[in-house]
């Protein structure tokens, strides 16, 4: 495995195209919520407090946008990395080790999408640059909740070209 | 890209561990939905008639698990579908083409949570198994919404083992 797939377990943090998000809460369904603004707006802010963590290597604050629980889950590829402690664990291992590049990320057509109240999706395209020019993507999926202390992913899927 | 690759972006015709599902709704957190159980099992049931359409080799009903709208999405790897009719030419493309394999497809880990009355996600790993006794493998996340006509996959993300 490439040694920038790792990355891939934490597509949030790219936010710098959070303005491209659709806003397609409109046509979304039969179960649209009439705070769908709001909660775009909320999950944007999650996303673009953990790009802003991401950037500058801040663990715990980039931690911070995952629920954290031992039922939190990180989908790569075909591995699975469950719990909030896991999930910290991989970031350790991938990203504080010698070596370890974590690149310049960048969203790409974000699109949030409210599944009632307490509840929404992510869909969005990663990019990555790392300093020997490669740019490797790939698309994710977050599931995120809404908890006492706010929006929280619960659940991230990222894969990677072939 | 391999030719079963293809076969991962309908991750949820593999139903035949459907039992395994897990009853995790309890612990799912602040949004959990009193109309849970009943949200999971309307939701296997889409999930195991898929199944045996693809056994079959029934597009049709293979495809009716899949909300008919240009915002249905797949995703697999770094490539996305839109919309229904992508789907289906994408199915016709992928498996009715000549030399084009199928394989036995097994569902294990099933996790279904509700999000909500009108929506849910699952969870799970798909395991294939082809004629010459290959067994590609990987993970899949679908988003249901609840719609007049049932519970319909609106989003489908599935990776591969790299």
């Amino acid at each position: 495995m490439r040694t920038w797939i790792v990355c891939l377990l934490f597509p949030a943090l790219m936010g710098s195209l959070l303005a491209q998000s659709k806003n397609t809460e409109a046509e979304s369904g039969p179960s649209a919520s009439p705070s769908a603004p709001e909660t775009r707006s909320a999950i944007e802010q999650v996303l673009r407090t953990q790009q802003e963590a991401w950037n500058r290597h801040d663990r715990d604050a980039f931690m911070a946008g995952y629920w954290n629980s031992k039922d939190l889950t990180f989908f790569s590829g075909a591995q699975r990395t469950s719990g909030w402690q896991g999930a910290l664990d991989r970031y350790r291992k991938n990203y504080q080790n010698d070596g370890k590049e974590m690149g310049r990320l960048e969203f790409r057509d974000l699109q949030i999408e409210s599944l009632g109240d307490n509840a929404a999706f992510v869909r969005g395209v990663w990019h990555l640059t790392m300093s020997d020019g490669k740019t490797p993507h790939g698309l994710f999926t977050l599931v995120f909740r809404k908890f006492p202390d706010g929006w929280k992913i619960v659940h991230d899927h990222t894969s990677a070209a072939e």
